[in-house]
């Protein structure tokens, strides 16, 4: 009795006072080791907070989404500035990139998710979240509306508006099923937690399904066909861990019916994962191949119903037709409504994505901000400024640049203009100077305008956008929130690059995306990884290091410690095939 | 890298070689000490069986259902001398006396949650399980109509027979409203995962709502005002963990409407527990007072809208109304449809539940057994017997009864009418002699039938029924295998009573139930336990032993190390809030 004691004595005080600092110590021997580490939290008391008050000296920023953007805005903002109002349908943050564990079982929901306020806690109560969808954004009147997501028992219409100073839309992006019929009544998706829960469940119930007595050996080979379109990271992971959770746990469970499953990759492509080096595709597809995941490359899907998807075999012309039991489509994001409709008032209607200048900022707006999957940076190009490029380094308006004159104005180019460092390293550059050598590659002393426009002339074919990835979301909203902290302070001294088009200076610098690398993991503790420099892994190791990575990117201990336990449990256990 | 070959080496080993002996050690912090264990399985690898094959020798046993009697059944039966066949719509076992915890958090569904075939698979693939629900049984034909559970997607109808030797019936019950109006629709229960998960989610809505803006402070009460329906265990442990919910975790979440919360529990009762000892009831009465949880006892709800709930106060005959949030209705259980119609065809319509003999056999069935909540044993009355007792005791046809000719019998009567016993503890009678005793209380040499029939004709007064729970329905599985196993061996040396109706012995005993004691936790590391011999414990060490209790209990390791480590969890890090 006397441990309970204890023990309840110390959860009393750490609960109570939160200025204690806590020490876990978590010895796992199925990890191999002794994990331990101390969580000190500087929490000051959480004040209470009156839901309508308003404080009207502040800025109101009202943040539209809980994901990876709208958090690592919300994490590093300085609150004392702001009037901070969140709005998102999901009152947790999910760490996206484990979804397909989650898919299996491998891990659990609620082991990648963190509530919000216990995210905004933090912040002393000075962040209020409204669970609710925001539904219109009166971009003329600087409101949102929104709605309750909660639909039972509701009290009064559910519906509210809130007004912004500032509005930072991070709403992400909804699936894309290019209009393909049937896809939204028999697909499962990959987007977020109930969908991954609801895979989990689909995948056993097909098992169980096709054990059932009276069925004829087709009928149970088509329930066990599990059909992956999109042969992306998430598509391939989920498939991965698909033939892991088979082989390693369900295969023992439903031995009988074995040897009847089936796993099919469809991807439009020639390759899987061709989003990444070609070492990695082959390294996949040969993996693949080994575990008996059929890959249907160069094949679009033209139709799903509930029991077979239709598909056209892009080589031949032909139109084929496959039985299954379970399909997840997993093919690329598309526009939400509630941002088509402000992409229409803004006068972006004509536009597949709404864009943002470099700075993220709303194209056709002056106080709203976009990022994570909901938006695309517009990156200027240089040659719609290539005559007020050269009119500014042309400082003695000799109506020609020295190479001296170019070199004054380089630094600002750089950082304005990316595309420019990437065509330099494209064409195997050195310098920056060497742009402006003739063309038989012969030192120029100067180049008027025309040899200028020429010298630049192919570097904006090299301009990119980023793709939709976690990892750029979060760089975009630690780098909004750093905007927003050093508001008043780049108003005197603007810390961006020259102002081509004007003069002076951009308060900011533009949003620079920094690469850390990519993984897919593959099943049978293998990962591929592409990181920093073109470096390519992959392997049993490169498992270990993503392992390790998404270990430690997890938003909280919380997290941390539950997917680490998963993973042990996952272990020693297995993974559950209980039908929840 | 090391440590992680290591670690994956070990797992392969364990998961490959399923000869192998797992050692686990835990080491927890938390719970103060060193758990060290093994698991010892003697799994002889799972051979693969024909999903269509019959074993014709063999006797069909078809159970329905997977709950605490089919599973501790499952567990013990012999399979090498019965076909059996196991339906269920859920194809897992819940470890039901912590579903409370699950409404909160406190533990995880699934960490209660052991998969059917996990359990089936030790007995070496020869129990068949069907995911489905068991809609007809067909007495005169010995076979049971059952149709998949799963809905989309379905391969054919879905639909199948299977026949019996054996139908053994353990479907539980379902929740009794009393057919008050509005129940069905506005309330919650508290009878599986789904139930607990789904009670779960609302909560979290309810605090999400009420912090919504633009709502009157009447409102916000209104949808924080959570109602228990039912002052049982479940709906007292239930109120309980949401108060320890709202204190610990919630009100530093929500802390502009903490003061606006309120829990009551209505009983239509006196007391809350009142199947418990009076000083239980008074000490959680107490309890819940100095918490601020409301008890209005003598209310018996007659109806419930999505915003109010109607109640007749008893005393004065007054019916009022009081909105709410969320309701919980936990009042006791009914008969599921499938037994009720079993029920007309075997000549039971007009019973209220399914009612067995005391070997658990079906009345007026010869190979259905019931057991679990779905039925009740309907206890033989001595006075139905009495004259065949009488004279198979008057062994020398005297026409009367000697002291030493009903000492010959009365251990066959103790064995078969336990009410005798529970009689003789009654009324404090040393010994069962005494019962033969004169009006005067004077010793009688010699009793007629009169007297021995007077002797006896308060007896039946104190038959008792079993009570729903988890204990009794999992001891009457374990009987039953016991039964079941001996089937044979018990032909021909029957070990039960003497049968006083006819000639012989009974085959087996009667079941006997063995009480090992019922907690009720009450929040506040504080519980209640009424322990066999009349012992009364309460307070914080009863909570200790309710964790240790319900730890052993679990129905596999796996369980138990998930139910331990979210206990733990929970110390360190509180509940999760998050609406998934």
């Amino acid at each position: 009795m006397e441990i309970g004691w204890l023990l309840k004595r110390a959860s009393k005080a750490i609960h109570g006072h939160s200025s204690y600092s806590k020490l876990l110590l978590l010895f796992t021997l199925s990890s191999g080791g002794l994990v331990a580490y101390s969580e000190s939290q500087s929490e000051t008391g959480v004040p209470a907070v009156d839901v309508n008050q308003n404080e009207k000296k502040k800025k109101r920023v009202v943040v539209l989404g809980t994901g990876w953007a709208a958090i690592s805005f919300l994490k590093t903002l300085d609150v004392s500035s702001y009037d901070v109002q969140v709005v998102s349908p999901r009152n947790y943050f999910a760490f996206t990139p484990l979804l397909p564990s989650v898919t299996c079982g491998t891990v659990e929901a609620r082991s990648i998710a963190e509530p919000v306020r216990n995210i905004i806690k933090k912040k002393n109560g000075e962040i209020k979240f409204w669970e609710a969808e925001c539904f219109k954004i009166d971009a003329a009147n600087n409101k949102v509306l929104c709605k309750s997501n909660i639909e039972n028992n509701m009290v009064g219409s559910g519906n509210f508006s809130i007004e912004y100073d500032y509005l930072v839309i991070a709403v992400g992006a909804q699936v894309n099923t290019f209009n393909t019929p049937g896809v939204t009544e028999n697909c499962h998706f990959l987007k977020d937690l109930e969908d991954a829960q609801k895979i989990r469940r689909s995948v056993i119930d097909c098992f169980e399904k096709a054990v059932l007595p009276d069925l004829t050996e087709e009928e149970r080979r088509r329930n066990l066909h599990f059909v992956v379109v999109g042969g992306g990271p998430t598509g391939v992971e989920f498939a991965a861990e698909l033939h892991d959770f088979l082989q390693e746990d369900l295969s023992n469970l439903y031995p009988m019916v074995k040897d009847l499953v089936k796993i099919t990759v469809i991807q439009s492509g020639d390759h899987i994962l061709n989003m990444f080096d070609g070492r990695i595709s082959s390294f996949a597809e040969q993996k693949f191949q080994r575990d008996g995941i059929e890959v249907q490359t160069g094949c679009r899907v033209v139709g799903i119903s509930d029991k077979d998807i239709t598909m056209k075999v892009k080589a031949k012309g032909e139109i084929c037709s496959i039985p299954h039991g379970l399909v997840v489509w997993s093919t690329g994001v598309s526009t939400r409504p509630v941002v088509r409709d402000f992409m229409e008032q803004i006068g972006q209607a004509k536009r597949r994505v709404l864009a943002t200048n470099e700075w993220l900022k709303v194209k056709g707006c002056e106080n709203v901000y976009a990022l994570g999957d909901c938006a695309t940076i517009d990156q200027r190009k240089i040659m719609e400024d290539i005559s007020a490029i050269f009119k500014a380094a042309d400082k003695d308006n000799s109506g020609t640049l020295t190479v001296q004159e170019f070199r004054d104005v380089v630094d600002d180019i750089l950082v304005r203009y990316p595309q420019v460092e990437l065509y330099l390293k494209n064409k195997h550059l050195m310098d920056v100077t060497d742009l402006l050598k003739d063309s038989e590659g012969k030192d120029r002393k100067e180049v008027d305008i025309e040899g200028f426009t020429q010298a630049l002339a192919h570097v904006d074919s090299l301009t990119k956008t980023f793709p939709a990835t976690a990892q750029v979301a979060a760089q975009q909203g630690t780098y909004l929130s750093h905007c927003f902290n050093r508001l008043e302070d780049c108003k005197n001294a603007p810390e961006g690059p020259r102002h081509f088009g004007g003069s002076g200076r951009h308060q900011f610098r533009p949003f620079q995306y920094k690469h850390f690398g990519q993984f897919a993991p593959l099943g049978g503790e293998q990962a591929a990884a592409e990181l920093p420099g073109d470096w390519v892994s992959m392997g049993h190791s490169t498992q270990w290091l993503w392992y390790s990575v998404y270990a430690s990117k997890q938003v909280s201990w919380r997290t941390r410690v539950l997917v680490v336990s998963d993973w042990t449990r996952r272990f020693i256990f297995g993974r559950d095939s209980s039908r929840i």
